[in-house]
């Protein structure tokens, strides 16, 4: 493009491109309408490949109580630079139904012996390969 | 691997490859040879297509204070499951002529703008593909 010749433009697009986790960590998310649906509030990060595999989405409760927390394939999130924040690529309705997490897994040490096979329970119930 | 033939056990491997981004906030970050030199700060995600691009290091400082923090592409560190948190492939004194960022990057709406490039900096000082 154009534009591009800009050398600080282009460069201020590429920075653009990038978000920090805290920043992901309460980021709206919107289903198909645009209308707001919850937030992400933690991303899960493959160890070793640094590859985002689910967001843990919190949905409803009050001031952090409450709430339901499902963990999300990140593919099926879209970004939306307009909106700012992420669209549900699901219908609502499907999350009703949908795997839960509890709102301490990332900090119980026992949570993973006890919830083994999340990921695959997600996974298939959100059709994603195995 | 035979151990594999227990369904419950390799589910456990696969969870175990995941981590979430606020318990990667806070990890350790060891030399080459085991001293711990710093921990993780923050990860700057890819908006869109969900990579780990940077680590945000923090090194030295007080409660917090004075610290410094280093963006450090994500393939620079690797995670050794013995120690519980990532190594640097990098002489640690490379990071004193290294790019650093202001702690509050992340929340700052006006810091993009004002550091234009810092991707490409960062990505020149350690020798990645730009």
């Amino acid at each position: 493009m154009a534009s591009r010749d800009v050398e600080g433009r282009m460069e201020t697009d590429e920075t653009s491109n990038l978000i920090s986790a805290s920043k992901v960590q309460g980021t709206t998310v919107y289903n198909a309408d645009g209308d707001d649906i919850g937030s992400i509030y933690d991303v899960m990060l493959e160890k070793v490949g640094g590859k985002v595999s689910y967001a843990v989405m919190s949905i409803g409760g009050f001031l952090g109580m409450g709430a339901d927390y499902h963990p999300i394939p990140w593919n099926r999130l879209n970004y939306d630079t307009n909106l700012g924040g992420y669209v549900l690529k699901e219908p609502v309705e499907r999350l009703k139904a949908a795997p839960t997490m509890s709102r301490n897994f990332a900090t119980d040490p026992d949570w993973e012996q006890q919830n083994a096979g999340w990921t695959r329970r997600v996974d298939e119930y959100y059709g994603m390969p195995i």
